[in-house]
Order: C-alpha cells, then sequence, then structure tokens
C-alpha cells in the first residue's frame, strides 16, 4: 500500500522503516530535508495515487494543526488523513470537520510504543468512521505488535476516541511509573534491602507486578544502579494534564494520576512557594528554624 | 529434595504441587487433614531426613508465631526454616532470634503470583544468610519462573529483606491497580470511548502500560464487560498499610501508594464520617442542601 | 447611594438587606415577583439615575451571560456592572468586553462569606479598573465587614482578577473543609476520644487550627453529635475543579486541594467503578473473596 | 496553687509566665540553670508541698520517659504528675502505669498555641481520671485562654486520650496550612492577581476560609511579600507521621492530611530518587531528554 507520512522525528522516522519493512511504499515528508523523501509536502501529495492515505506525525497543537490545513488544501475527496501525533482529543472533531469540507475523511489515531516500536510493533486505538478505518487496515496491521490484531488495536469509536483512549493510557503510565518510582525510592532508604537493583530484577518474571515498565526500569538500574547520572526532573507532554481534567469534567476521582502529575510539577520546583508558605506559617506560631534563602540557593543556612 | 510444607491454604497447595512437578518430595501439613500429607507438625518433621527444610505458608501474625514456636520444639540443628508467607519484615528477626536459639536457620521469602504461580512460578524474594539460601536454592530454583534465575529470584538480603521486598512489591501493586482502575473508570464515564473493553485489549501489546495486570482486567472484562457482578469493595490485606508505614519511617514521599490505600479503605465505607462533615460545614455556611440520612442509607431524599 | 441588584436569591437577597442597613438605596430584581423590587430589568434600570450601578448575584453561566447581555442593551455609557455571582474568571474578559463596546464599565466581584455575610459582612475580592472601583466603593464598603477595609476588601487587579482571587479562596475552603473532616473521623474511629465534640469545641480558642469553619463544625455537631441526620454526600459548585485547572495550567503541585476535590467526587458514588475494577483484578490474580453486587445494592454478599 | 515544671524552653518558659500572671506559685526546673528555678528536679520537687502536682514540658521520647522515671522516684502517694510535651498518646499508658506503682496520678495534656500561648492562652486536651483532672482545674483554668472553659479545654478521655486528640489537631493543622500554601502559590503563579498579600488580607474578616493560620501567614507576607528570605524546606515533629499511623490503624482514608505531609517530606530532599526513577523510565521508552547530573546538583544541563 502506498501513503504518504508527515513527520519524521524519533516517532514518524521509525514508523517509516517499519511500515516499509512490512512492504508498503512510503513517501515521508518532513522540513529536514536529510531524512525527508519529498521536497515539500505538495511533492509528496504528488508522488501518491489517489485515493490517498497520509499520516501525520507532527508536535500537537499548532504544528499538527497546520498541516491538516495545508492538507486539505492539497489532497482530494475520497483521500484520508490520518492523525497520528498527540493531538488533544477535542482538537480532532475541528480537524474532522474542516476536512470533511473538502470531501477528505479524517481518522485520529493513538499511538504508543515509544522508541521500541520500530521493532516490537505500536499498540493503536483508532477513532472515526468504520469505512475508513477499514480502508486504512493495512497501514494499521503493519504498526501494530504481530499477534492477534485485537491485542494491538482497536477501533475505539468515533472521531476523538483514538486520541482520548491514548490519553487515558497516558494518564495511566504517569501512575504506573509513580508507584515503581515510589516503591524503588523506599527501596533505596531502607537499609534492609541490600541489593535493589536485583530486587527489581526478579521482580520481572513471576510477579503481579510484571509489566514492561519494569523492564525499562531494570535496564535503567543495569546502566546506573543507583541512577546516579540523572537529576529528578521530570517534564511532562500534556496528555497527563488532559486527562485530569477530562476526570474533573466527568467527576472521575482521580487521586492516583493526578498525583503523579503533580509529583512532575514538583520535580521542576527550584524551590516551592507552597513550601515556603508553610514554613512562613510554622515559623510564625511556633518560632520553628526556617532555612533563610542563601546567597545561592543550595546553601540556606539553617537559623 | 525432600522438604516439609506447613499451611495448604490457595498458594500452599499450589506451591506442593509445582514442587513435585519439578521432582522434589513434599510432605505438607495442614490443620485440614483432607490435604495434608501428615497428620501433625511432629508428623510431619518425622518424616524428613535431616538436615530438613520447612517452609512456612500459614497465615500472618499469630499463626505463622505459633508454627515457628512449634517448629523450634521439633527440629534439630543444622535445620532450615523458610518463612514464606507474608509476615511482616519486623518479625522475622524475631522469628530467626528464636530459632538461632535451637542452631535452626531462618530464611523470610516473600512470594508473588497468585493462583497464577503454579503454572507460571513464582517471583521470589529472599532474606537470610547466604549459606543457607544456597542450601535451599533447588527448591526456590522449582518455584521460581523459568529463565534466568535472577528474573524471578533475588537474595535481597539479611533477615527481614525478604518480606521486605515483598511488602514494597505490594504498594506498588496497590499503586498500578489503582492507576489502571482510574483510567478504567474514565474511560468508561465519557461516552466517546465506544468500547472500552476493546481498548484495553489493544493495549496488552506495545504500548508503554502493557503488563500483567492489564492482562488479567483484560481477562475480568472479557467474563463482564460492565463489571456488573462485582461491588467496588475491596479489601487489604496488611502490606499495603506497611508500606505507608515504611515511607513515613523513612521520610519517602508516597502519594501515590497511599492514594491506592484510602481509595481501599472509602471503598469499604457504607458512608463517609468525613464526607459527612463537609456536608454539614457546607449547610452551615452557605445553606446548602444536604442529603438527609433516610430510613434507609439508600434512599436519603434531597433537600 | 443607590444601585440595582439583579438576583434575589440565598445571597442576593441578603446582600440587599445589608445595603439597606447601611442607608443605600437598592431597587432589587429577580423573576421570582414575590422578592423583587422591579417587574421587569428594565423598569429596574428606569428607577435608577445615572450613572448607575448595577450588581448582579445570579448563577453562573448562562443566566449570568444573558444578564450581562440585556444589562448592556438597558444601560448607558458610564453606568457600572459589578458581577458579584461565581463567574468563571475566563469569562469576565468576554462580559467587560461586551459591556465596554457600550461604554458601560465592568467589575469582578468574589463574595465570600455564605448566609453569615447579612450580619457579619462579605469578604471581597474585586477585579478591574482603578477608577470604577473607587467610584463602586460605598457599597463595597457597606458589603465588607466592619474593621480596617484591607481585611474585607481587596482590589486584587485587573478584569478577572476577583473572580480568580474567590477560586482559590474556594479551592483552599476545599481543602480546610477536607483537614477538619479527616481529622473528625479519625478522632470518631478511635475509642480513645470519649466526647470528640468537646474537643473540637476546645480548639475554637488558643490553638493553631481555630478557625470560622472550625466554629460552624462544632455548631454542627451542638446540633447534631454523630451528624446522623446528615449523608456523607458532598455536591460541588464549580470553583473547586476550576482551582484545580488553574493549577495544572500554571504546573502548580495541588495535592491538597486536589484530594479534596476528588474526595467529594467518590461521596457522591453509589459504587465506584474503579473499585470495582481493583476488585476484580485481586479477584483475577489472587482468587481474593469479591462482594458481588446483589439484588439491591446494599445487599451484597460476601463470597 | 503551687506546681512544678520541668522544661522552660520555647514552650515551658512561656507557660510558667503565664501561670504566675494568674497568680500560682511555679517552681520551674531546666537544665540550663539561667532560666531555671531550682538546682536539680529533687530541689524542685523538695519546695513544692504536697499532694505536688508536676507538669513535664520536655522533648518527647527519651527525654520525657527519664523525666517521668526521676519523678516517679522523687514524688510520692497522692502527688499528680501532668505531661504536657508532644508524646506520642501510645507511650502515656506505659507512664501513667509506672507512676500508678508509686501511687503517683498521671494525666497527659495536649498543648496546642505555640509562642502566641503566653499572651492568648493555650488550647488544651487532657486525658486521665476525673478526679485528677479536677485538682489540676486551677492550672489548667489559668494556661487556656480567657471565655468559657469549654472554648480551650476538653476533658478527651482517659490517660492517652489528651495526646490523641492533640496528635490529631496536629494533623488537621498540616492539612490547613497545605491548603493555603497550594492556594497562596497558586494566586502568586497566575498573572492575572496583583496584589497577593492584599488578597490573603482581605480574607481575614467575612470570608469562610478566615482562620488564625490565615493572620499568620498575612502577617508573614507583611515582613516578607514575596517570602524571599525563605528557602521552602519544612520539618515535621512527628504527630503528623502519627496521625497518618492512626489513620491506617482505623482504616480513616486520610488522603489531605498524608499530601500534606508527603509535601513536607519531598521538600526537604535535595533530589527525588522516585522522580530519578521516572526519568529514568521516561528515557527508556522514549529517548524523552533528561536532566544529567552536573558537576554540581544545581547545574545539570537539559540533554
Amino acid at each position: 500500500m502506498q501513503l504518504g507520512l508527515v513527520g519524521l522525528g524519533k516517532m514518524g522516522f521509525n514508523m517509516r522503516e517499519r511500515l516499509r519493512r512490512a512492504g508498503h511504499e512510503v513517501v515521508g515528508f518532513d522540513r529536514n530535508q536529510e531524512v525527508s523523501d519529498a521536497e515539500s509536502l505538495a511533492d509528496m501529495v504528488g508522488r501518491l495515487a489517489a485515493p490517498r492515505i497520509v499520516w501525520i506525525m507532527v508536535p500537537h497543537g499548532a504544528p499538527t494543526r497546520q498541516t491538516v490545513e495545508e492538507l486539505g488544501d492539497l489532497l482530494e475527496p475520497g483521500d484520508i488523513v490520518i492523525e497520528g501525533g498527540n493531538s488533544r482529543w477535542t482538537e480532532d472533531q475541528a480537524n474532522a470537520a474542516l476536512l470533511a469540507e473538502k470531501g477528505v475523511g479524517y481518522l485520529d489515531c493513538g499511538v504508543s510504543g515509544g522508541v521500541w516500536g520500530l521493532e516490537n510493533g505500536y499498540g493503536l486505538m483508532v477513532g472515526g468512521d468504520a469505512e475508513l478505518v477499514e480502508r486504512a487496515m493495512p497501514v494499521f496491521d503493519a504498526l501494530r505488535p504481530e499477534g492477534p490484531r485485537d491485542e494491538g488495536f482497536a477501533h475505539a469509536g468515533e472521531v476523538g476516541a483514538g486520541h482520548f483512549a491514548k490519553m487515558v493510557h497516558n494518564g495511566i503510565e504517569y501512575g504506573l511509573m509513580q508507584a515503581y518510582a515510589e516503591g524503588y525510592e523506599l527501596l533505596a532508604a531502607a537499609d534492609v534491602v541490600k541489593d535493589v537493583p536485583a530486587v527489581l530484577k526478579a521482580w520481572t518474571r513471576g510477579t503481579v507486578v510484571r509489566s514492561w515498565l519494569l523492564d525499562l526500569l531494570v535496564n535503567a538500574l543495569g546502566e546506573d544502579p543507583e541512577l546516579t547520572q540523572l537529576r529528578g526532573y521530570v517534564e511532562d507532554s500534556g496528555e497527563g494534564r488532559w486527562t485530569i481534567e477530562a476526570a474533573i469534567a466527568h467527576a472521575v476521582p482521580a487521586p492516583v494520576m493526578s498525583a503523579a502529575l503533580f509529583s512532575r510539577f514538583a520535580s521542576r520546583q527550584e524551590d516551592s512557594p507552597a513550601m515556603k508558605a508553610v514554613a512562613a506559617l510554622r515559623n510564625q506560631f511556633g518560632g520553628h528554624a526556617v532555612h533563610k534563602a542563601g546567597p545561592t540557593s543550595g546553601a540556606g543556612e539553617v537559623k
């Protein structure tokens, strides 16, 4: 099958490779000409025979929106756009509506698997019309892991359902990572366990907590047993925030997913304004010692 | 190898079977004579040739303590007791000291895997002297999953380290389960995703959140797609509580593991005294409507 | 001073009374003619001499927006609208812009104090131009508590700042209420404290936790010492949700305010889908007993 | 009335003064002879006429226990010891039992109010026999705030009840402080509110969130409007930990009180091992940029 692929970053680059290995003909476009197969979006579209399938894999927000708009001008009725990036699910409706005016179909596809997807395949959650999903199935089949289709692919619902499912996937992911991380810290803090990496490795088969994330943590500890090469500074890429917002919108209690998100926020603060306020209060009522801000943030003396 | 096994409940029964399949000679004892191989603890010990290995698999607390004490009277110097139940790690030192007086060795072994361990093998975390661990290794090798030893077994440290590691394992497990559960609830609450079980099944290969617990959740949804046969009432068996206590003792922040534990507590309350107090406050300052307790707890009318 | 007051519900009714006691001439309008001074919004406006001040005190969202639009048609350049309801702060800009087209000024005012404000006065947080604030100051002075102006009134910033401050106030309020509520539940759960209401009453003077909310909780316990007349079912009115959304937007960790919000969500669930999922998982891996849903939700049997 | 007072630190020193102002004769003892009235504990006891009342106000744990033991040797049947420090309530029973052997009575008294208690009086929660409470009432009346006795004093139950109530008081206090702190941080993070200290000051009268802690936060911001002189580093003194442990023991959900405690733990970490683990995981699956630990902890470069 022939398809266009816009965006050849960490994810898109690997996906092109996996699609080609499966025998598909991929015309990739990226602003970085070193990796791009086409000179421009128009050039890419021009090289595809109608009816076309174009997969978008660029950063969410403005870049994705702009790509959708440009494709709307370039594509023809009967073509399909698949938004495979990390768009907020609420943006899919607008994208679909814009393309529908041109007769172009739209699917949103949440993609999970990270850099390992090239070899393992990607978990896929798709939203949109069943007929379009059917037409694009060879592409999904190439990207998803080997095995039964329904263990790596779901048609989750109408437009937006794919990214909603991916958003929740990421919210869960935050919670899972934080759970392992808290347990790791506790093992490391207590003297009783002498070999923390060995314990985590022993959990990788047979136990209730075995998972792919655990395997990765074991990998990381294999390379750096006390994680001395890293700082405890963690970004978040949006889906975790949207998950909490969706939970609030639906009155769903989300104590674990929100705790994981807030821990990331806190990890990025040089100093916490909230905890300054708590320190100020303790000082006010109890004359408790506070740490004064010193000439450098790390050198406060205890008073 | 020959060994005694005290306690043939859900876990012990399966472990005896797995050990026998591996060619070990197991003399099991249980108060339930229908499953027991021996008439009494003394009978069991009598059937084993010294130096003996006896594995304890009875409920933690008093039953385990009593079994240790009785074995202390029955065993001989050079024998080994392996406490494989869910003892609190702080109790292992006392057990070991008691048996040391008799010259009997002591290992604590955290065991994970549930009812699936019979087929899959059990993840094992062991505490105690290396020499004793070495002697009991054939038993551990039979119980752990196939594959490299270090992927299903760890010698975590001195006495207590095995149960400490298992305790943290369970604290993590609580967090993992709650993360999936919150995500499941959000998927089910939003209209956009039409087939929630299909989405979770699609996560089982290739995605970042794939895990054995996810596989189990997919199983459960396969049997009962909306979980209508269950109530949201969840027990806890101690390790989650001990994990938070250990986190507090070591000043380790544990927001996710504690949120999971508290969600279980809340799930078991018919009505929440705390939320009554919040309702009372809202009513006091704002004249906000409250739900009055009615003739039955489920039939309060809104005022 | 003369002013119009739209909305004579629990809050507006009392505010009219407090303003009148301070000597202001209030023309109130409410759709409920039994409490209304004017027959219509137009009638109300007609009875006020320009330049007018009109205070809006209707439910947030559509009712407030509609009132702003209607006032835009009725008022004249130089008049001032004060939105004193619980609008989301992001809506104030749109309101202000609409009225600015007509030359009508706009202030947003967060109001705290509940039904007690009639006697105690209301805490006020105002957003908008300083010149407009100055003109409306006699109204604010009448509504705020006696004492220094800056202890019950703040000009917080430009349009939206008043409602933003009120929103955060309510987020804090959720956290404070939940903190007292958890402490109350713990006191009640432990046998050691024999007279819980007496302990809370003893906290009302001298202690670090003394507050108005504590006084109200003591009141409530004075009327119903075990809160047997209430159900632990707590609504939320929006500001708590917006507070968490704002915290997420600014990457501010908000574990306490969010925990309080989620506790309210959970209090309103007959049964928790998330905890069903956790129960299903425990049952899957451990054969743990679950509570089956029975013929009525309250009568599940333990298996 | 005559009484001995052991421990003249920040709290004890002020309490001696408040008792003297009320006309009581206080013989204070402290190892610091500059503030002590007596040369030794024995000297202090010797100066008191039987039946004596001795108030202990030394650090909890070993110092308190040792003082109780020494007083057990010095006092006579009919005397009373009041433990007014921050003992864990579970220690009171042992203290009481030890003194009971000597015929000496024991009361535990939780004291709240901090350095402001000298002027405002202290909130008091007492555990022990009613007859002993009655005998010591003049002391309690002098220490508690003016006003009705039951608004600053409670006889909470038998031995231990006073410290249990104080422990919960402190758990609540943690939650209250954190709620204000989170709100403060959010106000400060958003641009819309121009004068954060003014907003908090405006909350001190009339609002739902008014409290003594809020007054103190306003004080602190009056001295340092952006809290630039402080670091967000907050100690905890034990009661918060015990509160969570008690909540766990009674299966009481405590999401807010625990979140406040964990925020303190996190505030004291130079770097978070848990967040290192999360960073390691993101790096493993997504090739996400991590912050490498650099030559100094504050100077990691982004890769």
